[in-house]
């Protein structure tokens, strides 16, 4: 998907939301822990029931593979299911990789080939030769870490370079533009740091940015909103706990649901206030 | 396994080799296509005919996921063959991992709990909440990226912290030292980068260190023994490609099979060199 096509789909659905399909086996319904495939069953019924609502889905890959095989299998029949039932969906794998070249030409393999996600999460730790294999595919996307929502952003992600005197974020957001372009490059940067948006705006007018949390680690839409929106949108934001545990019966999905519609309907004011 | 177990084994084996077993299977010897799983066949005739040269494998994640399920499939029946076969083999799940606390914690108990692995590597940008949950395993280990063996490297890791005139990979070295121990606490120098290897070891005298970069990317075993080794040996050094593919053909194990005692051979002087 290009960036043209998920600003049309943010402008159909009134909606910048991700949902992020974080689903941990130990929090599932316990009416859905004697099917086939509980980790499936339930993704199924949440993305049915929120995709009106969304245009983004991310699973974090950590979710999957404490499973094991049979977690990739959960994850990739997901994936097949959103893309047959829901072609028009933007799909992340929140991977976090990063290698050496050669290697990571292997991650993007299995997220671009083996399975057909839009974007993949890398860090940017590796540098360039651990980025770029993940450029060499048609509208395909890196979303590189920049601005982290959690505590331990902190610990390196705002040393100060000694000839720039810039940030360490910021250096990884100026460098990494001469590796991909607005069309293939996006970048995560945590609500949790709403304020710090309107610098990482001037360094990046036109990037996408994808805005974790919101909602169960403290962010605050609005904010994001105010700070991050550019006349594209160039916000996905995303809402994991918030959404697909809002709650823990029989009626999961359909809470699913009324938890994305009010941060869609949220949304839709804020694309209006941007005159979007 | 511990630090005083891994040492052990090093002085009995005479090595301090580690076999990467980066399986593409593209590569693999055409007579092993048509079995059921060419992936784990080759994987198995590989460990058979390097364990006894050999102290540790390590798996690197991309190589098998490239191959979706069927590639986890792979890799967990190689780790549970090693371990049955070869429970004094140090495992290193090379994934690179690193997200924030609660996420980290499931990758954890994906290469721990799923996986029986010993160690996994995992990447420093997203600071010490996404580092720690891999330490809450008793005899299991972290690697951290520090200097890795790349090109990219030289894109953020030597950018120098204003107050402290440091280079990011030695803060990382500093910072990460608080987090854990010598016994649960290991780091990724490049071999490439050899020559900064005496650096980390005053910065790390007691940290055993995993050295990729040997062979295929020219890395020095002797610069590496040289500036790298401490009283405990404190290195493991990786070889894929040069062991793996030594030949592509029906003598792929037997040829593997030397060329990790070629090295093994030079890592007994190295070690008697050192009075170890």
């Amino acid at each position: 998907m290009n960036r043209q096509q998920l600003f049309e789909q943010i402008q159909k659905k009134r909606s910048f939301l991700c949902v992020g399909l974080d689903t941990d086996v130990l929090k599932i319904p316990k009416h859905l822990t004697g099917e086939e495939d509980p980790v499936f069953s339930f993704n199924k019924e949440i993305v049915d029931a929120t995709a009106a609502f969304s245009v983004a889905y991310k699973p974090n890959l950590a979710f999957y593979e404490s499973l094991g095989w049979q977690g990739w299998q959960s994850l990739e029949k997901t994936v097949k299911y959103i893309r047959e039932k829901y072609p028009e969906i933007f799909l992340i794998a929140d991977a976090k990789r990063g290698d050496i070249g050669n290697t990571s030409s292997l991650y993007a393999r299995a997220f671009f080939e083996k399975l057909d996600f839009d974007a993949v999460t890398v860090a940017p730790y590796m540098g360039e030769d651990s980025v770029k294999p993940f450029m060499n595919y048609a509208n395909k996307w890196v979303i590189l870490l920049a601005l982290t929502s959690n505590k331990g952003a902190f610990d390196f992600q705002f040393i100060r370079d000694d000839k720039t005197g810039n940030p360490l974020f910021e250096t990884v957001l100026t460098t990494s533009q001469n590796w991909g372009t607005a069309e293939n490059l996006m970048y995560v940067v945590g609500a949790t740091k709403a304020e710090k948006l309107k610098e990482i705006r001037e360094i990046t007018p036109d990037h996408f940015l994808l805005v974790p949390g919101v909602g169960a680690q403290g962010g605050s839409l609005q904010e994001v909103a105010k700070n991050g929106m550019n006349s594209q949108c160039g916000l996905l934001v995303n809402s994991s706990r918030g959404i697909i545990y809002a709650s823990a019966n029989e009626d999961f999905a359909e809470r699913a649901g009324e938890a994305a519609r009010t941060i869609q309907q949220e949304m839709d004011m804020l694309l209006k206030e941007k005159g979007l």
